[in-house]
């Protein structure tokens, strides 16, 4: 089997990469080897940097999987992909044999493996996934603006569970890179779109992309809410925050049968008005990851312009640096979106 | 204007009733004057005569909206409702200019008046209430049975919230006279319904009613549920528990993609897994009384016998004395509904 040498950032614990010369094997079957071109720094990558993913993930791990780049070999069995593609990777591995797949929810398995956590990602030069995995992208689109097509595929999930009508008064709770794009996503459904956030950087971004904002920490959002919908409420909630506060309003500012997308990842159980969610009749829709329909319509919209991938991209870093990326963000409000690129130029 | 001498029960504060003597007016336009047959004993009028709702219903007010009974009289303007009929009352009056009225969700209308507690209700042996709230029954159904109208619409507003298809597991947590009869309906659409109940004694009565049952007492109530379906969980829960525990329950129980439903009134916030919902995305329904469909469906339930009222009905008592009545069903969990039958034989 032909290996190729190539530059990997291993994530070693305690906030420390080393980047490390390893040999890439070619593509097994069923596999797709692809040289990345771009990956972008989730915020589960923020949260492996600080350590709070060693149980899962070990200190030997190459994480990464905002990813876009261009299939280098293809393995035996894989008939409907080539080299020289540029692709995207969903990077979602089912069982196929759990109730959730048997129900064809497979981005939901109960065994779900996640590409660059559960196992090695596309923070290295070349990296093989199942070929069930790839999306191929349009040939003229932007290999860096591609890098975003996984986090805007979260926000179509996250749109697409809301069901977001034209016209529907949408509140999105939190201005981070997600929150951003969901509101971008469910601008580009019809929906007037609020964003609540606390940092006046991010305000600023927002306002810069077109939205109507709030800050918490001046304005009373519910009231505002209700102010700017005649008394109604937000017919669709997106909680990203991931705070008490955040979920206090969800509650507060959605109208009767408003529905809520629980968004964010809170690690302790908040404080819920289930009261309020029995007598306007609200609706509360988990929703995680994404379905390949997400990804052809996150593809879609990165492709026609629906979303501002400029303003999102705020910093673009190479491999060798990563570390220096990783410590950039920070408490650093003005970022969105920081990319590595794999590839020397 | 005619009017005629009737009974009355009146709730005057502090676990009080008293019988008077009052003078019912003729139906006014667009009204419909019923004489009351039974009038069933709901979870809300012990709430009320505990004094929890003092504030809106005040000391001196008729309460009771669970009832059945024949029209006496029809007021001007009222053509499609005759004397003779046999009726139930929709005990709710919408105000048609809010946004949920507009949105077509008049049963949670943001003004809307419960008859029974924001105006006179049934336990008095001539009611006159807005026409639009009659439905007429069939000739041959029991007026004691048909008493169990309005709660069987409030669970057939749930079961239809949740959806439920045939086949699906269902949980509900809560075993007393709602849950009971969610339960019920629950089953006549199809579901493999498991009880989850402290109480012995109702537990019984979910047995003989032909349920599945389980006390969170004695069973770890999530790996039941996860055993007894393969380890996928409950397709749809209802929580009519009100307790931390039954919310506890409701998100460790759910099979990936299951739905809440929230039946109870939880005065104080519960801590929720919000990441349970995002895990597994859960949805979560509110669902509050009932809509006119709801109320046909229980129509049809009842007389069909889908509802087993003679087990539901555990006591009928006369107007004279409802205070012994309201007394019996303090801490009785035998009890399930307690009839107040308002004319003499």
């Amino acid at each position: 089997m032909s290996t190729t040498e190539i530059s990997a950032a291993y994530y070693k614990g305690n906030k420390e990469f080393a980047i490390e010369k390893i040999m890439a094997a070619a593509p097994k079957a069923d596999e797709v080897q692809i040289e990345v071109a771009y990956c972008g720094i989730c915020g589960t990558d923020l949260h492996a940097f600080h350590g709070s993913m060693d149980a899962r993930i070990g200190h030997h791990r190459i994480i990464g999987h905002e990813m876009s780049g261009v299939i280098a070999a293809v393995g035996e069995g894989v008939s409907n992909l080539k080299a020289g593609q540029h692709v995207v990777v969903r990077p979602l591995d089912h069982c196929g044999d759990c109730p959730a797949c048997e129900a064809g929810h497979i981005h939901i398995c109960h065994n779900l493996k996640f590409l660059g956590l559960d196992t090695d990602g596309a923070f290295q030069q070349l990296w093989s996934v199942p070929a069930h995995t790839v999306h191929v992208l349009p040939d003229d689109l932007s290999l860096a603006h591609a890098a975003l097509v996984e986090p805007v595929s979260v926000a179509c999930h996250d749109v697409r569970r809301a069901n977001v009508q034209p016209g529907e008064d949408v509140l999105v709770i939190g201005g981070g890179p997600i929150g951003m794009l969901v509101g971008m996503v469910a601008k580009q459904a019809g929906g007037n779109v609020t964003i609540s956030e606390v940092s006046e950087a991010r305000l600023a971004i927002a306002e810069k992309l077109g939205f109507s904002t709030l800050n918490p920490l001046n304005d009373d959002v519910p009231a505002c809410v209700m102010e700017m919908t005649g008394t109604k409420g937000a017919d669709v909630v997106f909680e990203v925050s991931g705070t008490q506060a955040g979920v206090n309003v969800m509650t507060e500012a959605a109208a009767c049968r408003g529905r809520i997308v629980m968004v964010a990842i809170h690690a302790t159980k908040p404080e819920v008005d289930m009261f309020r969610f029995f007598w306007r009749e609200l609706e509360l829709l988990g929703a995680r990851v994404y379905a390949p329909e997400d990804y052809e319509k996150a593809i879609e919209l990165v492709s026609s312009g629906g979303i501002d991938a400029e303003t999102m991209i705020t910093d673009i870093g190479s491999l060798d640096t990563i570390q220096s990326s990783f410590e950039a963000l920070e408490n650093n409000p003005t970022a969105m979106k920081s990319l590595i690129k794999l590839q020397a130029d």
